[in-house]
């Protein structure tokens, strides 16, 4: 069996949540029968949408950083518990001899292979503005939707103000009508494309059809590890 | 702000447990408020409780593995997500340069600050057999009782047939028997001295008062760190 390394800590409630993802699918009747992993939850990392708007790559130092030890505890690959931060993927890959898994493209694939033409997606300010899902969805073949200006900040509270906080006002800071509008213009379901956005869904009773991308990485990293998924 | 690392796989969902009560009862209010963490979940680690009834230490080399890794990883401090593994503790600091916090006697100075006279303890034959938590316990005066022969495979079947083989029967493998049992003879309070046991109670009504040690090793954790519990 691989060793999986997570880079996490971004938030790290988004890390429990991938790490915890691996574990419950897992078919296992013991401990050993489960993934060895090492989880670097490096909450030093800076703000990765912060990092792009401000185009300064702040956070990428601290990102290699969590690569290198990773590398150096003897991972055999790599998964990144963030969505954000595979807009440095390039870099990443070229500076690190460990393979690393790309969510948005996982993600992408499974959308396509589900059958879906027309999908949401919900993500940081930082994944919206750099086009990590339209460009991994371009990639398939699937239409998608995005929020507007004003829809892109509800859902950007929901990551920041929300789940990074603990804090979960009756409204979602009005994700659901970030929800509605995009279901009238066509999308018959949601990438939660950002780590954050499953944990803030739990809070909620908005029935639509969710993609999870921490759960698709999982399910990867499951099979890339040597294990089997349940 | 320290880095905790985590000697984890033990099993892997009370690992997850750790790392998420860890997270949860962190006063923050970004990711770079919470506390950085290593974690090394070692599932390659052999059975504790089979190494201590061997008497062949089996698990100790890869406990040592896991130390190692962390510390050259650059944690400040390691905490153990196994009871049972606090057997070689002090094996384990003579070869280790990083500090390491006892889980049984943290737990057991907590069930003294409560002003608990009579404590029920819980855990794996392994951690029952050596006597961690009795010999906290005596450490700071506080009267304990503990299961029969009959009952202590119940408790070690809810562990290892139920939480490390995720399967919950109706009867919690007669669990409830051996609490009215020790209750009957006095105990107060339990101590769910085996960190698959808080994992397994979730799934059962039964209301009895618990002492969780993974949520004080969690607390003791965070202080130590530098952060502050919520």
């Amino acid at each position: 069996m691989k060793t999986i390394g997570i880079l996490g800590g971004m938030g790290p409630l988004a890390t429990v949540d991938l790490f915890q993802k691996i574990v419950l699918h897992t078919n296992a009747k013991n401990d050993q029968d489960h993934i060895p992993m090492i989880i670097d939850n490096n909450t030093r990392i800076p703000d990765r949408t912060e990092s792009i708007l401000n185009k300064d790559g702040a956070c990428v130092k601290e990102l290699f950083n969590s690569c290198h030890r990773l590398e150096k505890a003897g991972v055999d690959f790599i998964i990144i518990a963030c969505n954000t931060s595979h807009y440095y993927y390039d870099e990443l890959i070229k500076y690190t001899s460990t393979p690393i898994l790309h969510m948005p493209r996982i993600t992408a694939k499974k959308v396509k292979k589900k059958g879906i033409k027309k999908v949401g997606i919900l993500g940081s300010i930082g994944t919206m503005k750099v086009g990590l899902y339209q460009h991994a969805l371009k990639e398939v073949g699937v239409e998608y939707l995005v929020p507007n200006t004003k829809e892109q900040n509800m859902v950007h509270d929901l990551i920041y103000k929300g789940v990074k906080a603990g804090y979960y006002p009756k409204d979602g800071f009005g994700m659901e009508k970030v929800l509605e509008s995009l279901k009238e213009q066509g999308a018959e379901a949601f990438i939660l494309g950002c780590t954050e956005l499953p944990l803030g869904m739990e809070n909620y009773p908005w029935e639509y059809t969710w993609i999870d991308p921490t759960l698709e990485l999982a399910k990867e990293a499951i099979l890339f590890a040597g294990g089997t998924w349940i």
